[in-house]
């Protein structure tokens, strides 16, 4: 029988998506309509970005999942509409592009590159720097993102440590929960990287308090949510020379507007919300195999719990 | 019976070597008197780096092993006075060094780290690369060092080629050898590493010819010996926009003089050789070790070849 699958998200994503969805939903052996147009009482599966049309999901009675296009559901999990199951993207373009950004801003860090590639003065320093094994990471999250870097740094030989809120056993990393865990983590930490969902609850987890803990001389690498940092805590803690730099890929406000004191600030990085992309091909069979899943009477993966908020 | 183990190498190392390398000397069981002072003819060992006082190695007779503090040999293989076997360094923190430098940079070109770093001018530019996998790394030369870095780029997804001599195989790479296995490398990788042995046959081994087998933007890293490239050709395929950037390490004459043109070009990295260092108290374990091989009348580790130069 042939299933209804509305395609809801921006009008560049339905370019990108349109051909690999469809032949991936082929692949996966789901008969589908795919479209941007299906009646809401007609549609089987909602294929979902939260910048798109949809926002009130009640008309959609008959439909059995929202499959997320995105990795970070805070903007579409409060909905009070959505009574339909979610499920997030889980993506290996997604976390393979992640684990690219933070091992490569990692190292970055580790080896100093940022003197050489700003101070091309002509003068030789020969100064090294010690091997990965007397760098500690700290990663705060260990949901797939957090446990693919955490493994490719441990790969490298950092020592690392992840702390996630209920407690998680991750091969070869040091695991710690809770206030007493991420008080831990953070006074051990010579770099640490933000992965956490955001949720009421990692809201400003890095403030004035929590950044204090970090060791003098610290870095900071956000790829995971701009709303994790209490932007005015860091900045102070940059001007007064207790963090050493922060690398900052996510903001409260996207694009970070141009007169945001990050831009010019010699201790902070911007990048533009590249750290991890889904990429239709990819994404496109996680979605295509899911709704295959569902016809097949198996469990939706990677379904978004609403009381956790991830 | 106690051996003599002289210590010629520049004072500065003395200074960091004597306390690791009595220690571990002690560990593997060898009865040493470890100084930088023994007459020539009463020495057994000679730990030796080639900016240090022995040059003429005639006098020391019973000397049974020379052993490197430095991986590179090529100062050193060609005198025509040391009869002795000789050892190169083959460290662990020497190719654990040289793995996150290496890595740290192919990142860094493949993310385009560059433009963040020295671009925050407050434009939101959301271009992102692509994955790993589609980004084709080669390295010529396939010994310690490029085997480990070959391995650890591959454990992060890049496609990896390298090219030997004489044939050779590792796990996940692809290898080549001989012209036609050069030839097949530089025409199909998009990021070059050089970690080839500076021999006659390496010497200026990227030259105008093979630099412009290379594609279009693509990038040079050199953690290898500066005379394998053909600075001059290096330089004008730069300028003529064939190659987008090179990060060089190490050079024909070093420190890389002040007036040098890589120094000032925008699209050059200088490094003052710090990709992989000898570090004291692994490579102190590794000369212990390899001594009391020796004593217990096992063949000495890492000797050197003196008709392949390496």
């Amino acid at each position: 029988m042939t299933r209804n699958i509305l395609f809801s998200a921006e009008p560049s994503a339905w370019q990108e998506y349109q051909a690999p969805l469809t032949a991936a939903l082929d692949t996966a052996g789901v008969d589908a309509h795919l479209s941007c147009d299906h009646a809401p009482g007609t549609v089987d599966y909602i294929v979902f970005a939260p910048n798109g049309p949809v926002s009130d999901f009640r008309p959609f009675a008959r439909t059995k999942a929202v499959l997320g296009l995105w990795a970070g559901v805070e903007s579409v999990v409060n909905n009070p509409t959505l009574t339909q199951p979610l499920a997030r993207m889980v993506d290996e373009g997604l976390t393979q592009g992640m684990v690219e950004w933070v091992t490569g801003h990692v190292l970055r860090h580790h080896l100093g590159m940022d003197a050489h590639i700003l101070g091309q003065d002509g003068q030789w320093r020969a100064a090294y720097p010690p091997l990965a094994r007397a760098r500690r990471v700290g990663i705060l999250g260990l949901g797939a993102l957090g446990q693919a870097c955490g493994q490719a740094l441990r790969g490298l030989g950092f020592p690392v440590t992840g702390w996630s809120r209920g407690p998680k056993q991750t091969a070869g990393l040091r695991c710690v929960t809770g206030q007493d865990g991420l008080h831990d983590l953070l006074s051990s930490s010579d770099i640490v990287v933000l992965l956490l969902p955001l949720t009421p609850a990692t809201t400003d987890i890095l403030n004035a308090e929590t950044i204090a803990l970090l060791p003098r001389d610290a870095v900071i690498i956000n790829p995971g949510r701009g709303a994790m940092i209490d932007d005015t805590a860091l900045l102070s803690a940059l001007d007064h020379g207790h963090i050493a730099h922060a690398t900052l890929d996510v903001f409260r406000v996207e694009p970070l507007p141009k007169d945001h004191p990050f831009w010019a600030h010699a201790k902070v990085t911007v990048t533009p919300h590249i750290a991890s992309t889904t990429r239709a091909d990819t994404a496109a069979e996680v979605i295509a195999q899911n709704i295959a899943r569902v016809e097949s009477g198996l469990p939706l993966l990677h379904q978004v719990n609403r009381d956790a908020g991830y």
